[in-house]
Order: C-alpha cells, then sequence, then structure tokens
C-alpha cells in the first residue's frame, strides 16, 4: 500500500482550523470559513470521505473562477408565515444551507412549522449536516438537494436525476444518539460502483446499469458514458422495486427545485467549467408546540430501544439504527483525531503553503 | 378457474352507491358513509384489491364491536398558525384523514405549510387518496400512516413497524396525470409474498425473512409466524441498501405517532377482536405562495416528459413515472366499470341483503 493509499489521524481542532484558515485566505469572512470546513470535516470524522476534506480544491476552484459567489447574499423572493423561498445567487452551499436551516427554525419556533427552499445554490456536503440545528433546537429538522443527474428512471437507461438525498432528524434524550437518515435515493452511491469495478469485482443486480441496460463490467467506459448521462445508478429498491426510489428522488426534485424556481432533472450540469447551481428544501417542526417535549423523547428513546433489542439474524452482528454509526464515529473522532487519506492531507498541505500558511 | 377467481365489472357509481348504502344502514351519515365508500372503490378501481371494496366487512366488524368510534368527533389537542395535532379518539380513518386533509389545506392557505397529524385513528385505505384533496387545490400534498409491524429492521429476524406507506403528489397542467408517489417503505407487500409462496414460487432475495432469518419457503408457517413479529417483511432497499427502507419506515412512525403522542412500532397491534389505533400525517404546501402556480405545472410537465422520453431498455416497454398507471386505470374503470373479484361481489351481495337492501 503507497503512502497515498494509507490514514493518517489528524487532531479534530487541527484539521478544522486548517481548512479555515484556508478559506479566510482565499477572503472568506471567518464565519463563511467556518461554515464551509466545518461540514467537511465532519463527514470525515463520519466516515463520509467522499463529501469530506478532499474537496476544499474544488471549492476554492469554484470560487477563484467566480462559479460560486462567496460574496453575494441571498434574496428572500417569495415569504409567508411558515415559510421563504431564497434565490441562493450561486452562492456557496455550506453557507446558504445553514441559515435557511437556521431560518426555517426561526418560522417553526412561531408558527409550528418552518419550510425555506432555496434555489440556485451549490454542493453543500453531507445534507445531514444542517439537521444537527434542529437537533440542537428540540427540533425535527428535514433538508434535501437535488444533485446532477446520475439515477436512471425505471425501465431507462439514461441518467435522469440526482441521488437527491433525503436527510431526516429526531432527538432522543441523549441516552442514545438521535435518530439521523441521511440516504441518497439511488440505491448505492457511484463510489460504490467504482470501487466493486476497479477491485475486478463484478455489481451486484440492482445496483447500475451501462448505456445498453446491462450491469456495467468496464469501469472506464462506465463513467466516460456517464458524463453524457447514458446509464447510470439504479433508485432505490433495485431491480425489485426500485420505482419506489424513482418516485423519491422525484419528490426530492420537487421540493427542492421545482417549489422554488430552480433547475431540475437534466438541466442540472456540473462539467469541468461550471458547479452545478442545485436546489435545497429544510423543513423545522417545532415539537414542544405539538406535545410534551420530554415524553416525545422518552418515547424515542423506547422506539429506538425497541429496534436495538430486535432478535438478531446473527448473534454476533447487533442492529442499529439510521446516525447511530457516523454520530458514534464523530465522537470517537473528536476524541482521536479524525482520519484521512495521506494523500488528501498532502493535498491539503499543498493547498496551505501556496496560501504562506503555517501548518 | 372457480367463479370466486374470476373478475366481474361493476359500474364505478353503482358500486359505489352499493357500498355507500351498506354504509348508510349501519346508522353512519351520508357524508361519512361516501367517504368511506369512495376509498375504498378508488382502491379497485386503481387495481388496489388488497384496499378495496373487499373490506367492507371487516369495516363493519369494527364498528359493530364497538372498536372504532363513528358517532365520535376528533378533538384538537395542540394548534398553532401553521398545524393542528388531533386526537382521533379511533373514529374512522377514512372520515378522519379526509379532514385532516382538508384542514392541513386551509392552514397552508393562511401560512403557506399547513401540517396536521391524527393519533389513534383506524385504517384509512389507500393513503394516495388523501393526497387528492391538496391537488384540487393546487398544492402539494403528502400523506403517511403507521400500520401494525410486519417489516423487520435490517440485521434482525422480529417484525418491529409497520409497512408505513408514504404518498406524495404535486399538480401538472392536467395534460398530463398528476405526479403522485404512494408507496410503503417494506420492499413489496405482505400480499406479494403471500401469492409467490402459493403458487409455489420461491421467493426472490430481499423480500421477506422467517423467524430464523432465512428466506420463507412455507407460506402458511410464514403467515402463522408474522402474527407473533416472528419473521417479516424486509425494508426498501432489500439486501443491499434495506437500511434506507428502515430508516424511512421510521421517519413515518416519527412523524405520524412520536410526533402526535399516539402509538408506534410494535404497540400498534391488530388482532381478531381489536383493530389498531393507527396514526396519521398530512402536510399541505400552497405551492402559488412558492412561486407563479402556472409556472409550477408548465416545469412540472416538463419535469414528466424528461422521465417519459428517456431512452428504453426494451423499446416495447414504456417508460412511467408514479401515480401514471393508477391515473390511467381510474379513468378507464370510471368509464367501463369497476374490476372486482366475482367472491367479492357475492360477499357485498350478501351484507346488502341482511342490510335489506335492493341491489
Amino acid at each position: 500500500m503507497s503512502e497515498g493509499q494509507s490514514y493518517i489521524k489528524i487532531p479534530y481542532e487541527k484539521l478544522l482550523s486548517l481548512v479555515e484558515s484556508i478559506f479566510i485566505s482565499e477572503k472568506l469572512s471567518p464565519d463563511y470559513a467556518k461554515a464551509m470546513a466545518d461540514v467537511l470535516v465532519m463527514a470525515d470524522a463520519q466516515g463520509i470521505s467522499s463529501h469530506g476534506v478532499s474537496r476544499t480544491q474544488r471549492y476554492i476552484n469554484d470560487i477563484k473562477k467566480g462559479i460560486t459567489n462567496p460574496h453575494i447574499p441571498h434574496d428572500v423572493i417569495r415569504s409567508g408565515t411558515s415559510f421563504e423561498v431564497w434565490e441562493g445567487n450561486h452562492g456557496l452551499g455550506s453557507v446558504l444551507s445553514n441559515e435557511a436551516m437556521k431560518r426555517a427554525i426561526s418560522l417553526a419556533e412561531q408558527a409550528g412549522v418552518g419550510m425555506v427552499t432555496v434555489r440556485c445554490s451549490s454542493h453543500h456536503g453531507i445534507t445531514s449536516y444542517y439537521t444537527h440545528h434542529a437537533l440542537e433546537r428540540d427540533m425535527i429538522g428535514i433538508a434535501m438537494t437535488n444533485t446532477a443527474p446520475l439515477g436512471i428512471p425505471t425501465g431507462g437507461v439514461e441518467a435522469r436525476f440526482g441521488t437527491n438525498p433525503l436527510a431526516f432528524a429526531a432527538p432522543s434524550t441523549g441516552k442514545l444518539p438521535p435518530f439521523l437518515l441521511d440516504m441518497a435515493t439511488t440505491n448505492v452511491t457511484r463510489g460504490a460502483v467504482e470501487i466493486k469495478l476497479r477491485n475486478g469485482e463484478s455489481i451486484p443486480d440492482g445496483w447500475a446499469i451501462d448505456k445498453d441496460g446491462k450491469t456495467p463490467t468496464d469501469a472506464k467506459q462506465f463513467l466516460a458514458d456517464l458524463l453524457d448521462l447514458k446509464g447510470g445508478l439504479l433508485p432505490l429498491g433495485g431491480s425489485s422495486s426500485g420505482h419506489k426510489g424513482y418516485g423519491l428522488a422525484m419528490m426530492v426534485d420537487i421540493l427542492t427545485s421545482l417549489l422554488s424556481g430552480g433547475e431540475y432533472g437534466i438541466n442540472v450540469r456540473d462539467t469541468t467549467d461550471t458547479a452545478a447551481c442545485v436546489n435545497h428544501f429544510f423543513l423545522a417542526i417545532d415539537i414542544k408546540q405539538f406535545r410534551n417535549i420530554d415524553e416525545f423523547k422518552k418515547d424515542m428513546d423506547n422506539y429506538l430501544t425497541m429496534m436495538l433489542d430486535t432478535k438478531r439474524a446473527d448473534p454476533l452482528k447487533p442492529i442499529y439504527y439510521a446516525g447511530q454509526i457516523p454520530y458514534e464515529k464523530l465522537q470517537v473522532a473528536k476524541k482521536e483525531g479524525v482520519s484521512i487519506l495521506h494523500s488528501v492531507y498532502n493535498e491539503l498541505q499543498k493547498i496551505a503553503r501556496e496560501h504562506n500558511l503555517s501548518i
């Protein structure tokens, strides 16, 4: 294994502060830089390296090329008692999403329910990140985003919608980690397909198909075709129930994009010179207006325990609920450091040197 | 094929009026009887016979035994600008769900977004039915219900949550049917497993497991064990991504039940002498407050067409989007009559005679 493939542990705060400093030296305000760095480091800490600090250079490129606009604030284009529609002006995804979720929370404080949609934002990292703001205020939080097309309508052979993730969070008492679902509406991610193909393993039925409707066998060809929207990922449910994931992916496009007036389906495109105008949806529900919050949380603990105590198929394999493993990984990473690829750390150090930062 | 297994076509209005009359002679108000009959007939008309008029006797039994309460109105136990929480007092599911969705729509007219949760209701038929009210008002409608446990947490061998369906509807211009997703959060229904087993066919991987974690081979044993919550259905995503369906099923329990203070997980039970106190969630979004409604609908048509025009895996198999097939079946049934099993029609006639109704 080369150094590039091996992992190194960096103290959580050190990694955060390194990425923050890089963004600050790109003339982002300290608040914006913190928002950008925080969501990237949290992804790595939870083991989701595809959305981690390896994206730093790409975010910088988008800013440098003027593709994303870190200095133009969003416009509120429509509003009502319990909602707002924002024009994101192709701003920074993490910054917009933090502010939008927080605004949804304020609206929920007043009306019980608060909804904010954001059109023409940019990549915002892990979608679950923003639901944490709701958890901190004892609220249920929902976040969605559309993405560039990778997913195939049932019966088709061309990508027509994104992986369109959906995140849902609800608080527990704190004795157990909160419930936090964060899922792509495709069956698996492109990354999972790439790894299988590169390892020379066969792709399980229901994961992906190539432009001829066959299970892909050639990674390079599959990825090249995908740039032209030929072939792609099957929706959640795969070969037996993929029509459900297909429906969920469309639901996410409708709530994020069609409801805000943004781009949808194949109009959401990334190229080497552009970054897609993606669209977000945020919903906050102020539980304490619906019922006693302590009773809700006690019921959540009971419900989560009901799942954990289910008789196991394999006595050695515990049952988990959504959010539990990332939560536990995050606690470990905060104590013991964040595992990132050596190659990714080297790249970060290189960027830092280019910005004349001491490391 | 015996007469009991063959189908008969009954004119839509005739079938509706027959079931309505039966409920009226059970002392339901004409409005309530219409609500009960309408959702059952619409299910048959869309080909979803499991939720059709064959349930008439069961609904009557629940009323006769005093399990459901057709004459006690719901209580509004909490309310705010954009939401209400209802105690259903174990009333009739269809009646409560119609009223709750309509209330969510009124709240959305005021606040942009309206949410109503109902605790301790009863079986309400097809969940998509209620979202039609939102479509009629040019709104996005979402409806969910929890159900008695059939689904298994990933890694477990015992049922812990229901099929917990989720329905989502958004209007088009009318040139194309509206988008209407109505899906159980399990991979397939119990009915699908039963049919396979009874036909002596093997169960595909990812559909269901028995109490030992194996794919079931004995229908009778599988169904008997399920009454004790042993074995059950795998969540949407099956063996590769079932953790996602598991998370969605829990999301539905949380929104319907934990948010309203109702029963959840294994506490939602049906027996021969009881009917579960199930819980519902309704959300309406008043699109015209978010953006121009005509532009929204035009974008919906474009988006739906984008899907329909996708290159097909098999040139002879068209691509559909959610809601299109049931919509088309409904139009045909309204013109040509509703197909129901001869045996189901015989049973309806028997009930009608017992109620001294002319048929």
